[in-house]
């Protein structure tokens, strides 16, 4: 697809994040109210990040562990496990080198992770395993849903009474429905690392607090992406510790070789992270192609978010695509980058 | 502004194009009623041209020639001459260099006006003078009328009566007034060449017929811009024919050399123009940044347009300042500029 040269790609890059910050800055607009399908309509075209308040989802009001542990019963969610908290993040390996690592993967009942999750909160680092359910595949409603062919009921369908499949002024405003709903579970040990997605994204928080790390995607360059060999960790026997196992075969993946973008001078001096911190019954419009890094506080955190396909007509997916920067980025595993890690 | 380096800054421009071309083609959208405000908000987001039947303005269906020439009785309105029909466009000037031309304008009535083009239009090529009512500084309102600053009343105020100073589900989507609105009357012999505002648009005929040739804002780099000294229409002595008078001291003007974009083989292989028709009773969406040139069949000519502002906010700027390409283009006098014109 590309035939720019790299040099020139990455130049006309810097051009774009300087000229678009001078434009834009770090501010973001906070609503005390909802939008109307119209308001939502205008931010969506400016496409960049807005606070909402006011944006009850009644039945979540219901949300004790009491309650979500009598509606799931028994039933057995996924959850993802890791030893420090990164789910889908770079991570040292057996061998020393970097990977991707992906979180492994156990059922077990929601009163089971609940209590899991409080326990950890209390005693936090002393615990090997961090979990956090984050399937993010759609877990309350997939586009099986949506596109109104078979419905596969996910895990989490008894929740599904509690929150509706859609944010109507979202839905009108880009006329489609959304092609996720998820559920997030977990607590302050639990770190989504800096990625960005091709959706447009309404996040909400039920419970504790979510800190966002955000950058547009014009300063994705300044997140220095490389590739990393694929892993997951496994359990190599009942009982045992988690470990890093590289995946044989796997393209390798591209992803952010910064950690922290939430602390300071991780990121270069050009780069202007805006940081917003959801609270609970607060929503928050994140624009297809922003980056995200994502961590909670306050114990255990309940969100829920909808994500909408990005519009493909028009001029946002070329624009997403020239900021992605050159299809060939370097490994991740030369010793420069080690040290930086 | 630019720090980018013009070959770097070209390849880039050459590869959004095809990415944008590949993505959308030249399809664009007709709707048989106009949009609401939400609709609208949601083509905007698309920035792709929409041509808009069943949009009424019931005022301008009484004018007749004779119901223009009553209201506006003997006020004078000012015209813009040119020799071929070309207003603000690349012409030969006295010394044989290329120069923008700006037309001569000239004071009349409507009725004088309004009959010198029902006869230009009869005779044709045997006149000398091509006449066209396109001052398209907010003729009809400007922002001092939107401003609620001191209104200054325009020449052609008398028509406000049957004109709206808005067009409601653009207002509303946008959520800002027009900035300017203009009345164009004219024949067909008046071409206006291709250019682009910073202006979303909403352009309505009234009588007649015009023909819009049009390339997104990413293939503005296949109308070989180039700078032409500035230069102005002028009659040497009441009588006298129009001759093209360079100005002296003033900038050099940055033009299309292209001046028949509609006519096949004009353009590079590589720009996809796309050819829109507006009729009497119907409007088109012209976005901001599009490229334009049009022309108008049918007699005499009249048409409104409403301009609002480009949204500053997010990534629109950005991205049709990149698509203008390198600040410094050539002359457009050099020889193998002109053996192309
Ligand atoms: O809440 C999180 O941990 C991550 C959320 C996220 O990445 C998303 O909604 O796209
Ligand atoms: O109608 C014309 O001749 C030109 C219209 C135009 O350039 C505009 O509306 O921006």
């Amino acid at each position: 697809m590309s035939s720019l040269a790299p040099e020139a790609h990455i130049a006309t890059i810097q051009w774009i994040s300087n000229e678009y910050f001078g434009l834009n800055g770090t501010h973001y607009d906070t609503l005390e109210a909802p939008p109307s399908p119209l308001e939502f309509g205008r931010i969506c075209r400016i496409s960049r990040p807005v606070l909402i308040k006011g944006h009850r989802i009644p039945g979540v009001d219901r949300w004790t562990d009491e309650y979500l542990q009598h509606v799931m019963g028994d039933r057995s969610v996924s959850v993802a496990l890791t030893p420090n908290g990164y789910a889908d993040a770079v991570t040292p390996g057996p061998d020393g080198r970097l990977y991707f690592a992906e979180p492994a993967v156990e059922q077990m009942s929601m009163g089971c992770l609940l209590s899991k999750l409080a326990c950890d909160a209390r005693v936090s680092a002393k615990l090997s395993e961090v979990l956090y359910l984050q399937s993010q595949n759609g877990n309350l409603y997939s586009s099986s849903y949506f596109d109104s062919t078979e419905d596969e009921l996910p895990e989490l369908a008894p929740l599904r009474q509690d929150v509706p499949p859609d944010i109507s002024w979202c839905t009108e405003a880009l006329d489609r429905h959304p092609d996720a709903v998820n559920l997030w579970v977990g607590n302050d040990l639990s770190v989504t690392s800096i990625h960005s997605d091709p959706y447009e994204n309404i996040y909400h928080v039920v419970r504790g607090c979510k800190v966002f790390t955000l950058l547009p995607p014009s300063e994705g360059w300044c997140l220095r992406e490389r590739l990393y060999p694929h892993a997951k960790y496994a359990r190599p026997h009942p009982g045992a510790p988690l470990v890093v196992q590289p995946t044989p075969g796997a393209d390798p993946i591209r992803w952010s070789s910064i950690l922290h973008p939430d602390h300071d001078d991780t990121l270069p001096a050009v780069a202007h992270p805006i940081t917003i911190t959801v609270r609970a019954g607060e929503s928050m419009y994140l624009p297809a192609g922003w980056w995200h890094h994502v961590r909670q506080e306050g114990g255990i955190t309940i969100a829920l978010n909808w994500w909408y396909d990005v519009e493909m007509q028009g001029m946002t997916w070329t624009w997403l695509s020239l900021l992605r920067g050159p299809e060939d980025v370097p490994s991740g595993n030369t010793e420069a980058d080690e040290e930086n890690l």
